[in-house]
């Protein structure tokens, strides 16, 4: 992972066009600035953006994996005004708008209107997001960043201008998608009309435009994520199981936990702590409690059995906190719960928090972080800085929400970086350009259809997202969300209320009065099933983050995203794709079947290896301990053997499963954990006509290495 | 009603004091421009806004009444930047603040953030309303007006500044209400803090401010009111019942619902039609249909009968519209349903407007309307103009939504002007200074226990507010939802999707369906009582109307309005006051009991005449056929006698009840129905040694007059 200080993009005087009525529209030609990016540059565009302000370059070697484009593939016009700079960009009939970043109750945009505020509660379609994403692509194989660190307000095709006296309806084409595809507020919405994407961006007197050809939908995505630095790639041990703790516990009660995990054959790579480990945790001061005496004890006998430690925190610090004094002067000028709240994009407030947490906790062996709050709950929790306060680094509030998400996980990223440890961690608020840093998204909201929603949304944009498990409605609703889960970027189990795992008794209050359910050994039998599963799956999802890392491909996505030209697949928003070759559909509690959307081409049930052809619907039942998984035909599917975490060699013993006739070979990364790991390619290939399989190592280095253990043909 | 076209307020060149720094904060000194109204000018305001744009003067003969105070009460100071203009105006420990508009689900604004924009689904406390008034104002006696057409957000003070390094925290004054009487979104915020209110206008470089002085809080809200123009004086008819029948009605169908209603003996004024009387609805022709071929006949047979005839529409106009053409260069440049967007702030563009509707429909006698979907619901349902529209009057779509609502009663009501005729109507949006249109809130929204909020929080703002009854959840929610109307600004039925009178049957399916409820007559005469109670207050409330005119005291107001010395009221948002004498606790379905706050004096209960002791919380258990209605100990009630409508002359015979032992007279007012009605004064008073009671009229002229069939002592 190479990584230098950067800032801004190369480039681009660009002609500033600029006309301060928003009638008169004016477009500037624009500059190519990477194979397929092209910048358009308007009128004078803020000191402080997501693109000005980032510190990840573009990975340019990426690019080489896509195809050449001559031209620029839509034409941006823009034009200020007192309110701000107003973007028009034409949309065609039938032409799907995503993305718009961690949007949980919409998939399909194009009809609606989203204002990208950051907050915590989104719970109306407003375009209020953990982390919005000023960065939108289409079915027409294109994407468009906005480079602003405002609220602004996409209008993704669904405003109509005036006619003019006289003029006649244009008719429109034949809409691609019925309207009961679409969400309720857009079904009014006509995909058939020639229409345009008007984007409002508050304040600024200019604004700079990407724009990033494809050809193809997924392909405008990976010229995004490169450019925003390429994807991170989780140590192995992220990929396996994650838990944390009940808030309240103590030093003592994690051990507990953790050797219980280990006796009960429960996989688990990383245990987390909540905030009570803190001596003050709203607004926090950063600093072991006593409920925690020997820090350093616990990360090494965590360790010991195989176990790194993460810790909750947010940034606002308070006033007993060591590093408050000297954070003050790089501090904004409001407070959040009696604490200050940094201004990271100040090198100096940056380094202060960072150096605080490496000599405290990174230097002791703590593995990451949860990155709490760094959102915001203006109306319903009435927390955070409000849009008006003010930062030494000439932010105001507004663009420090913006970008306050992924300049905190850059702050931290910083001393990882320094002592060349790789992460993986958690964060409440993140952003564009964002794909680089190794931060997982996660809600307080709860709704299991919304969080799939996540899964197949945050592939448009740059992130990742968990559907942490936390209690649950029964024992059933249990094994569902685990599954889900299981099969997502980071597989989080957050027992932050409750004392015993949820398996022991999904009721909280029953949990934590020790009321254990009668059955509870086969539900942690269960569990224990789907927490094995993802285990199986971790050298697949490793290969796929590589391919995040270095083609800027999305390990999780929608499937619209690799099947565009079909519309039927445009509102599927209750499936994703997994790396290149799996498509999951998850099963919710109470519902006995659901139906899924089989794209082109064979598909394999991965549970009883029946064959499917595509471009259908079907319905299905899935037995409680199955989350529905489809295979594509030809795919050569490696998966480890289940182990308690990642450490265990025998978590490279693979079984090498062949679906179809004539299946391409699949690539493997040898990752031996450290910053620049070497990753020896391990390709595995399938000679159908002699019935077997074939390993073959390029590279590599001194690391553990796969085998494999078997190869079964299926279908 | 004196009523002229008045263009902004006069005076004040005052000191522009300008400053582009947020942080350099400067007052400029105010003006004094009526009695008890001072004006802080700062930067340059805008062009529109609502006091630039207002047709109604304030009614300046209105503070007479009003005590003298020299000094204005509080001070503003302001600066602007690329934002905006930022205000800041001090807060006091334990002020509470109020207003806002109609806020749904918060009262107390204090300690929170509220964003003031016009929207049609208020599911969030974020500020979003049908009717969002950029006023407020506090338990110490004042109020604030920030006179912007901008959706201005208000940090009613809940944001803390940062403290110097090494400064010591305040100590805060002890609390005068306990944190769980706030909303959990406000709890955080200290009552005991020296604060400030923060209100940021954006886009302008520059903004007015009026400050009201009290010096009670009701004398301030009373000088808000009469600034505005002074309040509606619906006509008499207007506060009797309204029906509005089903939607698919037609002419044959309403008059024999009317009959119905006589045959019945149930009590309407008022019946209105709903959108598919017209040609084209969304967006409106406003040309009858078929299914009225005679409309003129319609109206005059419905006044044979004493019913009144309400029509709805809004306003954005259909390509088949006879005025289309002509309104086509006075509209905005983006079409909302397929139709144009009337430029209500151009004359012609009103004009033009208005006047097909005197011809078509006010000159046929049409009596008003339910103007429809003049707010916006730009996320949910996805229609209305967006904020980067632009206006022929130079207004952009921010601003047009701020204004559009009291902007399109303006245009009605410059017929019913013109013809010197009164009217009463509904409107979906309405904002600042509309305190002179008659017309009363709705929403689709159904809570009923929001809606009681919306009458406690509309009388700080200077709006009506109708907590209309659609179909049940069963008979007992029929009935108390009844109550509310019945005792609601208009008492309002809006049966506009079931076919029969809720009564007949509250389930709408089975309603459609003609499956009456087998108890429905029973039910029937439940609501002809409920209807009845209506009836006999209208003389008291068409009194308080009065008042709200000439005096800008608002007939319907939270309990703390008059009671703010007590924070016991504080939070009281589930009673309000009901003219000068009444408060109201509605019961709600499924509640056996409820807690009513008693304020300081004694009080009876209308029902039972029990004396009861103020300054306490009781707890009731009310008969359902019983709205819980305190009156105020030294009250002199009169009750008229319950009548099918208000044209009967048995409307004027009175019941006059007499609650304690040294009653106040009281003045009733006999309303000819004209447009500027003489208004004799009918002095009632009690003589409380000879236990008799006296009528003394002043003035007035040849309509109806009050007569006393009884007097009676209660207590």
């Amino acid at each position: 992972m190479d990584r230098r200080r950067f800032i801004g993009v190369t480039g681009a005087a660009g002609a500033l066009l600029q006309s301060r009525s928003a009638s008169a529209q004016t477009a500037a030609p624009p500059e190519q600035i990477l194979p397929g990016v092209w910048k358009f540059s308007f009128g004078t565009p803020e000191k402080i953006t997501p693109a000005s302000t980032r510190h990840y370059p573009p990975a340019e070697s990426g690019f080489n994996v896509l195809p050449a484009v001559s031209a620029c593939p839509v034409a941006v016009h823009a034009a200020g005004s007192r309110r701000g700079y107003l973007l028009s960009i034409p949309l065609a009939p039938n032409e799907g708008v995503y993305g718009l970043g961690l949007q949980l109750q919409s998939f399909i945009q194009r009809g609606g209107k989203k204002r990208l505020r950051v907050n915590a509660d989104p719970k109306m379609d407003t375009g209020d997001s953990h982390a919005p994403v000023p960065f939108y692509v289409t079915t027409a194989g294109y994407g468009v960043l906005v480079d602003t660190a405002r609220y602004a307000t996409f209008y993704s095709g669904g405003k109509k201008r005036k006619k003019a006296a006289g003029a006649a309806e244009p008719s429109p084409e034949q809409s691609a998608i019925s309207p009961n595809m679409l969400p309720a507020a857009y079904r009014r919405s006509s995909f058939g009309e020639r229409t345009e994407v008007l984007v409002e961006v508050p304040e600024a007197q200019g604004v700079d435009v990407y724009v990033f050809a494809g050809p193809s939908m997924r392909q405008a995505v990976q010229r995004y994520n490169l450019f925003s630095g390429g994807g991170a790639l989780p140590p192995r041990w992220g990929l396996g199981m994650s838990y944390r703790v009940k808030n309240d516990y103590n030093q003592e009660e994690v051990l507990t936990l953790a050797a219980e995990f280990r006796d009960r054959k429960m996989p688990c790579d990383v245990i987390g702590l909540e905030a009570s480990y803190l001596t003050h945790a709203y607004s926090s001061s950063f600093v072991w409690s006593k409920k925690f005496p020997e820090p350093a004890a616990l990360t090494k006998q965590l360790a010991q059995k195989n176990f790194r430690l993460n810790l909750w925190e947010h940034a606002f610090t308070h006033p007993t906190s060591p590093i408050y004094e000297a954070l003050l002067p790089y501090s904004g000028d409001y407070e959040v719960w009696g604490g200050i709240v940094p201004d990271f994009l100040t090198p100096e407030g940056s380094r202060i928090f960072a150096g605080y947490h490496e000599k405290e906790q990174i230097a002791i062996g703590v593995s990451g972080y949860k990155l709490d709050e760094c959102d915001n709950s203006d109306f319903t929790g009435n927390w955070s800085f409000p849009e008006i306060a003010s930062f030494p680094s000439g932010a105001d509030g507004e663009q420090m929400h913006c970008l306050f998400g992924q300049r905190y996980q850059d702050a931290l990223q910083s001393v990882f970086e320094k002592r060349q440890t790789r992460t993986y961690g958690l964060v409440r608020s993140s952003g564009a350009l964002a794909a680089p840093y190794p931060y997982v998204l996660y809600s307080d909201l709860y709704d299991h259809k919304e969080f799939i929603r996540g899964l197949a949304n945050t592939g448009f944009s740059g992130l990742l997202w968990t559907p942490e498990l936390r209690n649950a409605a029964n024992p059933e609703d249990l094994i569902r969300r685990l599954q889900s889960v299981a099969l997502s970027p980071m597989a989080l189990i957050n027992a932050w209320y409750i004392k015993s795992p949820p398996w022991k008794q999904v009721e909280r209050n029953a949990n934590n009065a020790d009321r254990f359910d009668p059955n509870w050994e086969e539900l942690e039998a269960q569990c224990r099933a789907v927490m094995e599963m993802r285990m199986r799956f971790v050298p697949y999802l490793h290969a796929a983050f590589v391919r995040y890392q270095r083609e800027g491909m999305p390990p999780y996505r929608g499937v619209v995203m690799d099947y565009h030209d079909d519309p039927q697949t445009w509102p599927v928003d209750n499936q994703f794709l997994m790396g290149e070759s799996l498509m999951v559909a998850p099963a919710f509690a109470g519902e006995s079947g659901r139906s899924v959307y089989l794209p082109a081409g064979d598909w394999f049930d991965f549970w009883s290896g029946r064959r499917l052809t595509g471009k259908q619907r079907i319905q299905i039942k899935p037995p409680l301990e199955q989350i529905p998984i489809f295979v594509k035909a030809g795919t050569i599917l490696p998966l480890a053997q289940p182990t308690l975490h990642t450490d265990d060699p025998a978590s490279w013993r693979l079984t090498v499963q062949v679906y179809g006739e004539t299946p391409s070979a699949v690539t493997l990364y040898e990752d031996d954990g450290s910053w620049n790991p070497s990753l020896a390619e391990v390709a595995l290939a399938w000679n159908s006509e002699r019935r077997s399989g074939s390993l073959r190592r390029s590279g590599g280095g001194s690391g553990p290495r796969y085998e494999v253990a078997e190869w079964k043909q299926i279908g």
